[in-house]
């Protein structure tokens, strides 16, 4: 069976194996007789399947001893708010803005606590990241937050900056919504990186939550049971129900994930690999013609989500009809910015990047 | 195909019709091929899931004009803050505890106002529910909270009490996580009505919440955005990104409803009468042997979950693997109570009753 290209920016596509199996274990997993959507949270059963995405989480993502795994609801916006809950004691927390979605984090923070603007991008459209001499650190920072990929202006942080040789001390609190599980990440100065499922995890409704377990314990006082961490992580997140399917969805994904293998690579290494591979060949034909339009500097340009203009507007709706009727589906940009973007999340096989740019050349020679 | 009969509380037993439909519309949703889970939740073909899904849970249940039907995360218990965050504004609010989820909830309402106790049956036990010169309702009260049936000890209003004849003004918050969907409900005095959808009306994961609109936009300031009721309202619930795959089951689920005839009754009265069917088959042996005890007044006893204990506690594991070996699953009572429980949701067809109370029967000859 061949499948349309879907480059939605999540809920977005997944690997057709993991759909597969889903659909021919739904109404019996494993002899149980039940679908994984009927069991109890707390039987043998789901036990087993919630214990095994966490260890294959871990696993791949190589997460430190030190630090606690949650499954919680609400996705990154939530987030926004359970953050400062949980972390900011009330006091002081440093935001790096570089995109519509930290800006929106440091908008809800004000919320809860001093929420500084530590740096911001936003004078050059969100196009670039801060360089040093842009940041300004506070001294009673409770935490450094920042969005290592930006889904809607396609900024990505190619590494996490280095806190501390910009004059801080906090641990950073990373939303990694759209890039988690894309590449690997260096933990030593993270204390709390959360993301939606929805990109590259598995479907929407469960939310990845990593913390450092010495920042469990300070909530403030109005912050919601279901959403502080120490009794999340005291419950294994079954404080609340969790969202069951979606958890078993991404335990699939995390099974699918470590058998990958590419160039000779395997696991996360053949992902994060690929990923690069499927960004350059993109950003190549939009460079290559004076049709596309791609703003974003060169070092942050996100691999994970590719906005992209067309010269002449008047093309938005061509290019969206014919890519659709060549099975390219869900280009369309975020509303805010308009134009294209191509979202090239894990599940998105080289193939249907190979399919995109042959057509963007095509349609560049007819159009261009 | 013949499946067990699963007496889960939650996560529970789903129709095996939605089941199927679900498993074959996994990989291609009618032809755009894309799973539900890998659909833009602001697309056209997931909006035509949710509007679908909201207007048949609305007629379903008969939802006032002046009513909201909001789509969100976090379940019950996280309703148990975000109500009062957008309900209390700080005041007062009264609590009618009649059992685990009601006591819960009286707690963690604590933390935004000031949560008063207007009666409580703790003392029974949890085993009726306040008589009327046991209310303590307060003029300045915001709202007046209940749960209409209580899953751990098996408690159900019969009907929603009238406020204003037991002296109270305020609109009645209802937690009705484990029984809306299986009779219609009495609108009239209901300010809000909260449920986590895993126990009539589908997967968990997705949380539906009913509230009187002159109520929305009196949140308090420290209410995240993504559980302000107003904000999530004006976003047609999709303010943070929906868990999009459990609507989508629920709205098999509805549409199951819907199509439900019983006793020349159709769609909810269907549903509501066989409810009564089913519920009185098994207390009906309940009462009739000295093998099993439910000690609930007869009046408010839960058609939903039935709790149940064997006179000798010595045959509990016996009873439970006698039953999975007759495919009877999932009835262990909850770990606060213990014995058994057997809940009775809407999926749970007239046979599995039938074959339960067959092997009770059977079990309490040889034991008995």
């Amino acid at each position: 069976m061949s499948r349309p290209f879907n480059f939605a920016p999540g809920p977005a596509t997944l690997p057709q194996e993991v759909l597969e199996q889903a659909a021919a274990e739904m109404l019996d997993w494993r002899g149980t007789g039940m679908s994984v959507m009927e069991m109890s949270h707390r039987g043998a059963a789901f036990t087993e399947i919630a214990e095994t995405a966490l260890r294959d989480l871990r696993e791949l993502l190589q997460v430190p001893a030190h630090m606690r795994v949650l499954l919680m609801q609400g996705g990154a916006i939530a987030e926004n708010a359970i953050v400062p809950l949980n972390l900011s004691r009330g006091t002081v927390a440093d935001y790096v803005v570089t995109g519509a979605w930290s800006k929106k984090s440091h908008a809800e923070a004000r919320k809860y606590c001093e929420a500084r603007l530590a740096a911001s991008t936003e004078d050059s459209g969100f196009t670039t990241l801060p360089v040093a001499d842009q940041w300004r650190l506070s001294h009673q920072a409770s935490y450094v937050h920042l969005c290592s990929n930006e889904t809607v202006h396609g900024v990505q942080w190619p590494a996490l900056p280095d806190v501390r040789a910009l004059g801080g001390a906090a641990p950073l609190a990373v939303d990694c919504s759209s890039d988690i599980g894309s590449r690997a990440i260096d933990w030593s100065q993270v204390g709390v990186a959360y993301a939606g499922a929805q990109k590259n995890l598995g479907p929407s409704g469960v939310t990845v939550v990593i913390v450092r377990e010495d920042l469990l314990g300070h909530a403030l006082p109005s912050c919601p049971s279901a959403f502080d961490y120490k009794i999340v992580a005291d419950n294994d997140s079954m404080y609340n129900t969790p969202p069951t399917y979606a958890i078993y969805i991404m335990g699939l994904v995390l099974q699918w994930m470590k058998r990958q293998s590419y160039k000779g690579l395997h696991g996360l290494a053949a992902i994060e690999q690929r990923n690069q591979d499927k960004a350059h060949l993109l950003y190549e034909v939009i460079d290559a013609s004076d049709l596309y339009i791609n703003r974003v500097q060169a070092h942050c340009r996100s691999l994970m989500n590719v906005p992209f203009f067309l010269s002449r507007d008047e093309l938005n709706p061509v290019f969206l009809a014919e890519a659709q009727a060549r099975d390219l589906l869900q280009l369309k940009g975020h509303k805010s910015v308009g134009g294209m973007r191509a979202s090239l999340y894990n599940a998105m096989p080289l193939e249907g990047v190979q399919s995109l740019v042959s057509f963007m050349k095509d349609f560049a020679t007819r159009h261009g």
